[in-house]
């Protein structure tokens, strides 16, 4: 049982997988903006959809469609530059517009396509545009295309963000999964905090996959934080087409189920750590493991509050080992917690430890948190709850892109 | 019963009360950090602590007092540059110590000095320099040395925040209430987000004094947000000297209770609009009324989840009307919302109405989000719930005070 990271593997790596692409100006000029993704057989579907309740056109047409159809999935348009939300009934018709334009010109069964938008809220999907691109992505749909797609759904992502696996059954047959995310603000759970779309070509059942899913986000996305806003349109897609031949997958207990777990899991932490050390601004990637707690939802609670501090943000972009909001943070979180019981690392630095400051070499903890990759480690000692997130710190440049972004 | 705001009003404006200051290096040199506040008589003390589970010393140590002596404070001492918090048993020795020195220097009872310290945490309190400090300021005392104590107290503050009113009671007698507050970064409810202390000359009970701050902290301190951070110190501590002579007020329905509560209301919201004012890099005051909720505690979820929106706070710093980003923090706030039945303005101009947007005038709105007071009014259409809330936005100067505050 074997999990394998493959070198340049993208979201079309899967068998059976191609991608293409456009420029349709939809708000950026000068470059690709729209991504159309094809499987060549059906595909079980599972989604994960924001919790905010304003939603955007698209995820209420997505929900529309898998309720009628999570068995035979066929194809995925993604869109960047509007986000199709807040746009009422006219957005959710622009979006059923170019899934049916996708069907038409790629001769798919109806309620095959679902659609993903990205961008800014309230801007209106500019229909015309789309389906003129979605002649061009058409025409040169290609297996080689991941790459391609990746680039062409980002926003303020500064690089294209993707990976791919190649699992070993344990019978012996191999099976690959691919994915790709874009995201780099507005993020927060609950729960999928940006668009991904994960292929596979392994043969597994709908009720499996969603389980699957379902794992693998809240090890990965639900554990993640930018800014602690929680965007309208965040998606989280697995699309699994069976062209791998292998058995099916009925139960994520079996010894199957398992590997392909694995492996879901590595893509979508790979994937959510990308979002993160993309994060808008971001200077640094941060590892941030609570253990010791009364529960594990008690230690992700007490994590994702440090991870969403202004504070202990601000502190590590300056490179300042100032561990008393970290403390802070974990006091106000809500977890269960008594200071007198806790330890806390900078890396290897002891900072705090049982209610009292430790003595460290302040030149020492700047380092580590100076450092592109920085690891904390938080013991409550209460008990054996373990949680790790990943958040970025928090720059001037944060502030830039954030004051500029729509107008 | 009229209450009106005095020009130049502060601390030690009611009567009976004289502050001193010094100036003890405990991390700032050239500049005063310790204020001591003095009563002519034994006062009624009514105080909110913070609802970090992680508490600064000088916590710890009043909460000891106030369960003994609630009905006979002296005296308050309030150092800046050390919170005293994450300090151990070495910590409360060093709150207790001081409070003792107080005592001491005073002639004053045991048990009827109140201590409070800010800044930053896990710094050892210098008691050597403290009491050096208690000399000094208990040698000046002084009825006009209200601002001089507001400015020893600040830390990141920009300016002294204070204010003080006059209150007509129904049967013709005036009282006073004045009060300070230092907080600029580490802002967020619950509860009181900072130190501040209120005094007055009225006659007030225990239990009443206890009620009439909890109403006006929910109504102001409870009410704003700078960086979501909730501070392991946060005090708000109101003292009653009765040194006005007034019927004692003894439950705040009574048409004086009214009249005392309006007055401190106001005290109250003045403080915390100050500290938002001041808030870290913050450029604009930002007063956000959520109506139509479903309940107050909805409106206010509501509201409360928009103040502190990283996205909604630059998108203010850079003028940018960037409504979506208000609808979607309404949306994840918790708070019961139909986005169809929403209508968002800033300030005069509609932006968002019934789930789509609203052509407006972009440099309008521009020029709303631009000036120094804004104004947001959102009717959620659900119900008669309401609140107003005060944020202030995220500057790029935000981030420069907090990557370098410590080091």
């Amino acid at each position: 049982m074997t999990c394998v990271l493959l070198d340049h593997g993208h979201v079309t790596t899967p068998s059976g997988w191609r991608a293409g692409v456009a420029a349709c100006g939809i708000k950026y000029t000068g470059r690709t903006d729209l991504a159309l993704l094809v499987s060549e057989r059906p595909c079980r579907a599972a989604a994960l959809f924001t919790t905010n309740r304003v939603v955007s056109a698209h995820i209420h047409y997505d929900r529309a469609v898998l309720a009628r159809n999570s068995t035979s999935i066929r194809a995925v348009l993604i869109n960047a530059g509007s986000a199709n939300a807040c746009t009422g009934e006219v957005g959710i018709a622009a979006a059923e517009a170019t899934a049916r334009e996708v069907e038409r010109t790629l001769a798919l069964p109806t309620d095959s396509t679902l659609v993903m938008s990205t961008g800014v809220i309230g801007l209106l999907l500019p229909v015309d545009r789309v389906v003129q691109g979605i002649a061009t992505a058409s025409q040169h749909l290609d297996a080689a295309h991941g790459p391609d797609a990746a680039r062409a759904i980002m926003t303020t992502d500064t690089r294209p963000k993707q990976c791919a696996v190649r699992v070993a059954l344990p019978d012996g047959e191999h099976i690959h999964i691919g994915g790709m995310v874009k995201g780099a603000g507005m993020v927060h759970p609950n729960m999928a905090t940006m668009l991904s779309v994960v292929t596979t070509d392994a043969a597994v059942e709908p009720a499996a996959l969603d389980a699957a899913l379902r794992f693998a986000a809240d090890r990965s996305f639900n554990c993640i934080s930018i800014d602690g806003d929680t965007s309208t349109n965040d998606t989280l897609l697995a699309l699994a087409n069976g062209r791998a031949g292998n058995p099916l997958i009925a139960h994520i207990e079996s010894a199957e189920g398992q590997a392909f777990l694995a492996g879901l899991v590595e893509v979508c932490q790979r994937l959510a750590q990308e979002v993160v050390r993309d994060g808008e601004g971001a200077t640094r990637l941060v590892t941030l493991t609570v253990r010791g707690a009364v529960s594990d939802e008690d230690a992700h609670r007490a994590a994702m509050a440090v991870a969403r501090s202004p504070l202990v943000k601000t502190a590590i972009f300056g490179g300042d080992p100032n561990w008393g909001r970290v403390v802070c943070a974990l006091g106000y979180s809500g977890a269960t917690i008594d200071p007198d019981r806790v330890v806390l690392h900078f890396g290897p630095v002891p900072v705090f430890a049982h209610g009292v400051p430790q003595p460290f070499d302040e030149l020492a903890a700047h380092q580590v948190l100076s450092a592109p990759d920085v690891l904390m480690v938080a013991d409550l000692g209460m008990g054996t709850g373990t949680a790790t997130v990943w958040t970025c710190d928090f720059s001037y440049e944060y502030v830039r892109i954030n004051a500029e972004y729509r107008t």
